[in-house]
């Protein structure tokens, strides 16, 4: 097994060499190789190479399949940019803001069906189920969305539903892509599940940690500006679990909710939040998840290798900026 | 061999029992199906069906894989309708018009996904082709949504590309519907291609037959209002074909095209198509296409019957409003 930064590299290379046709198709290629040269973490290629490693399977077999669970993510991120406005990402702008929001919408279309090919790129013998479980996770992710953004319409979300649209529009591509390199790697039919089990619990942790870090994490660690979640009244993990608590607590934040964006409002509901513990209460829950994740690694015939490559991975992307 | 009206029956009534998950994702399938049930001819899924009776398949076993190839063009309709802004189809409001643009981007790519788990419901055995077959064409497609709308802010279109565009904008998804057939039908891999050539030929065919009726057809038989290509300044078969004509009307032709929208410039600009012979030119061209769409019927092992009866289709499609 390699360190997971080097299966990143290994990742981020392949997508560098990325080249599509662009005489006369500039408009249609160029904002996909755009989108797909963002950066971040790769951690979903990240996951594929080194779940096909660890089942014994030589990565480069992965490569393709890789790149194509990390076309589908950007795919997703360029979509959800347009539905959302949002202006920038990583610090560059989205390709609805460089572009135009038909370019946008057409070079995702494609980029879905590239990922496709991209993920389709296995041996014959395990086209089948590695396409399905492509697809399956897709169909998941959308409806992850659609209840993402069913809830900003709604007062209140229930702490079970919440963790349901987060299994579905995060767990499920991590889930996929951990299954996907499990059948690439040759593993049974329940091992593929296991690891499948695996990402979904790692994908809850992940956001956990990652509403978390929007209200207490460090601005330069994290990335963007501390507070965004607070002052779009977005419902994450921090504000279901602080409203399902109730009490004199619940009832201020609801409250500060409606107060005007601003570092008055983060200021407030940021004091509302630690005076009810959920600092503490969210690294447990994350804490929980990532023990899920762990257990469904164990459940594996994986080597004690693998399973420590595995809870590395969980402790750095979950502990990520203590 | 049945008639090409039994296929598309076939076709409909599998597409009216499409049942998706609906609890807590109304706002997800409910869409879909709705852009699945906006009738028309179902021309896509016939000549799936068709095209496997024709290779001795029972059309049974394409009865899948024709609802995916109508569900993509049903998402290529949806995207395309946000992108153009429009507010109708066939009659009844569009999707971002019914529901909003976010809930069409979203549900045209969950009907993408779909597409391919439908068109990928096959024998293991033709799997690979079928795949591969369904995703190029869904690139043409793109490339020639792309062209299109790149035309759009052009003054000039040459004739050649105009052309190159119709072939993978309407042609590929026409050609990959006969040769996923063909596939399922068991065709050999020449004559899987030839159906893909036929495809293509009767897709440029029926552009260039529709581009036609767009200005001088029936507006009752045609289903929507005469002349709306002309008071978009739509390039056409007919604008791209009469400017590459030059002279004297072509000048005035480009004179025309900067006239406001209405009947008055509907008619100016028929009458300069009619003094150059515009119409006859465009059935000539029409023709000339579906006589190509034959020739690579002719190259195949088909039998006479099957051979009738896409001569049959042609001439139903070609010559719809004499």
């Amino acid at each position: 097994m390699k360190r997971t930064s080097e299966y990143a590299a290994i990742a981020e290379a392949e997508i560098r060499a990325i080249s599509l046709p662009k005489e006369n198709l500039e408009g249609l290629y160029a904002p996909v190789e755009y989108g797909m040269q963002a950066g971040g973490k790769r951690l979903r290629p990240t996951l594929v190479l080194m779940t096909a490693d660890a089942f014994g399977q030589n990565p480069e077999k992965a490569l393709k399949p890789a790149v194509g669970i990390e076309m589908f993510h950007n795919f997703t991120l360029l979509h959800d940019d347009v539905m959302d406005k949002s202006a920038l990402r990583r610090g560059r702008p989205t390709v609805h803001s460089k572009w135009d929001e038909n370019t946008a919408i057409l070079s995702g279309d494609t980029m879905l069906t590239l990922a496709t090919e991209y993920v389709a790129d296995v041996d014959d013998s395990i086209l089948r189920p590695v396409l399905d479980t492509f697809n399956r996770q897709a169909l998941r992710v959308y409806e992850g969305q659609r209840l993402d953004m069913d809830f900003e319409s709604r007062e209140e979300v229930g702490l079970e539903e919440y963790i349901e649209m987060i299994k579905a529009k995060t767990g499920a591509l991590l889930g996929g892509a951990a299954k996907i390199g499990a059948l690439i790697g040759g593993a049974s039919k329940e091992d593929a599940e296991r690891m499948y089990d695996f990402g979904v619990m790692l994908g809850v942790a992940f956001q956990i940690e990652d509403d978390y870090l929007d209200t207490f994490g460090n601005a330069e660690t994290f990335g963007k500006p501390i507070g965004g979640d607070i002052n779009n009244n977005k419902m994450t993990f921090l504000m279901v679990k602080a409203l399902s608590m109730g009490g004199a607590n619940a009832e201020a934040l609801k409250v500060a909710m409606k107060m005007p964006e601003g570092p008055t409002k983060v200021k407030t509901v940021t004091r509302i939040y630690e005076a009810m513990g959920m600092p503490a209460i969210s690294k447990a829950e994350a804490a929980a998840y990532s023990s899920k994740a762990l257990t469904a690694i164990k459940k594996t015939s994986l080597s004690d290798e693998a399973r420590e490559a595995y809870r590395k991975l969980i402790e750095k992307l979950i502990g990520r900026s203590k």
